[in-house]
């Protein structure tokens, strides 16, 4: 009663404290969703005038049926003249279930608040829709709720997985030395770093040349050699097969297959597993093809203050340009030390024109 | 009078106020002779018991009378008795001109007060061969006749000049694109140090394959394009002849050509010339030629945010190392941001032992 006469305008629904600790619940829900999926986490709880929770539920990945489905389907008859109040911005389209905004308007409910809008083209202008149909829609902006879908976001707004290229090199630019050996350039450091790194990523992608001549378990590790928690999809690109005993066939990731040369096919693949970030670990041919179709958002250079010369196996391989003026000009995001070495992070800067129309 | 009575002990000589006068001017005299020289800038005051001075000289550099001798020589027989202070520990050894221990003692100078003791194992040891013969001999060290000789110092323990070796390169090591093009891979303001540096050597060292590719004029300027005060010696390495309108032959400084391959001839050649300071700037053979000889005691790298790809020209080349355990580890001595280029300042470290003896 004190809440109806307190706080509460002349329109009905629930008051706005409840609205607020409702947002804080779905967002929970929908931390429970996976990370890695090419569907968004979202979380969905029902309120009734009085600011009871009537139904809740979280998406639980590509195939699951959305937060809100879940959450009027345990509501069933109470969701009728409720408030949702949804993470995500509920969705118009038809994808593997009906679109989320079909669902709410037919079970009749009055009310949605939403915390992020869909950027996305083919899902977005939900909230437009429904406000057609006749349901009093606003938004309730929140940064916790645009963390849980920046990744997807910005994947769907890019169309494909994020991808930083990691080279660990000499000052002189190499891998490897003459006779194929490269370890380790990189300290201790360094080394660390690159772990951390893969734990943060999705999936690790190197060509076969690389799983075959190297041999790498690419697993994130601690310090004493534990494996993390969170461990990347172990990603192999090429026609060729690799042995059973491979370090790859060891406790890691999942490991992937891919029986292509192309870069896009391959962030196509990943994107449809989930992946939002991807780190190409090598070798040079890999991910000079990545660089040439212009798929690389990132660079990661670890330098070594050290030189192996010209006989040693170059980092970064033919790009294909010919003269200077067509060098890849990139811009230096961040530069931090790692014991001896340098870490440079730096961004691709868009070619310059070469020829100007007149 | 009052000199006599104040300050002075029972021994002979100037008041120590005058020794102290004495000694700044005697570096104001050192200052006079060439920085650019084999010998070191000497300067000399020869003062009587009262303080005043008697005779004073400076060394013009190599081929020409010490300081001290100048000093005697405009002395005459005021010489006798008289206290000699000089910037520098007084030779013992017989050079073009003979060792100034013998022209003091001869002239029958009765004390010496030196800033800087004499490093040399030829020319060292003069201190302890006045007091042997009778002179009362002491030093008063001084800062500033320190720096006075520091470069010709280092370059005595040394037996050569400071080499530095500057590479100008993208961050995959490449210091032209396939086709040979080059300019520029680095900023202004990264152009702008390396003028500057060309102004702190005295020597510039190119090989005769860079001078005929590039054409460079190898002179220090300033941001308008105007010539820098201090030119350093322009030298090209290599048998090739270079054509009469090089911009070599242009304004700027001496140009030096030598027609040997051999980094240590080199080296004896610009010492014997007045280098302390030799910045090596290309081609890659050349600076590769020196590094394999041991003889690069610095690496300045200027790197750009850019790549070329394995097409590029190698800014480093075949070292000959065959392995990783191989590699050539420098430490990283500074870092700096020119722009958007970084620069490193590098020093290598000894090679790892390989063969451990057991």
């Amino acid at each position: 009663m004190t809440d109806l006469l307190r706080g509460r305008a002349s329109s009905a629904g629930p008051p706005p404290a409840a609205l607020a600790d409702a947002l804080r619940r779905a967002v929970t829900l929908a931390r429970r969703g996976p990370a890695r999926d090419p569907n968004p986490r979202v979380g969905c709880v029902l309120l009734d005038d009085r600011g009871r929770t009537v139904g809740e539920g979280f998406h639980a990945g590509a195939g699951s049926p959305h937060a809100e489905v879940v959450a009027l389907a345990g509501a069933g008859t109470a969701a009728r003249g409720c408030t949702a109040v949804v993470t995500l911005e509920p969705c118009a389209h038809t994808g593997r279930t009906g679109p989320c905004v079909e669902a709410l308007h037919r079970a009749g409910v009055a009310a949605v608040r939403y915390a992020v809008p869909d950027p996305t083209p083919s899902a977005g202008g939900g909230a437009a829709a429904l406000a057609a149909a006749g349901v009093d829609v606003a938004r309730l902006p929140d940064d916790e709720a645009e963390e849980l879908v920046a990744d997807w976001g910005a994947t769907s707004r890019r169309g494909r997985p994020h991808v930083t290229w990691k080279i660990a090199s000499t000052l002189d630019g190499r891998v490897a030395a003459a006779d194929g050996s490269s370890r380790w350039i990189t300290s201790p450091e360094a080394r660390a770093a690159a772990h951390a790194l893969r734990s943060r990523v999705d999936a690790v992608v190197v060509g076969t040349g690389t799983a075959l001549t190297d041999d790498p378990a690419l697993t994130a590790r601690g310090p004493r050699g534990r494996l993390a928690l969170d461990q990347p999809l172990r990603v192999v690109v090429g026609a060729r097969d690799l042995p059973a005993d491979a370090r790859l066939h060891g406790p890691g990731g999942q490991v992937v297959h891919l029986r292509t040369h192309d870069p896009a096919a391959v962030l196509a693949d990943l994107r449809e597993r989930g992946a939002h970030r991807v780190l190409l670990e090598g070798g040079p041919t890999l991910a000079g093809a990545f660089w040439r179709a212009g798929l690389v958002d990132e660079l990661l250079v670890h330098l070594a203050p050290a030189l192996l010369g010209a006989g040693g196996a170059p980092a970064v391989p033919d790009l294909g340009i010919p003269d200077i003026e067509g060098a890849a000009r990139l811009e230096l995001v961040s530069l931090d030390r790692l014991g001896p070495d340098l870490q440079l992070r730096l961004r691709p800067l868009p070619a310059r024109p070469t020829d100007l129309e007149v």
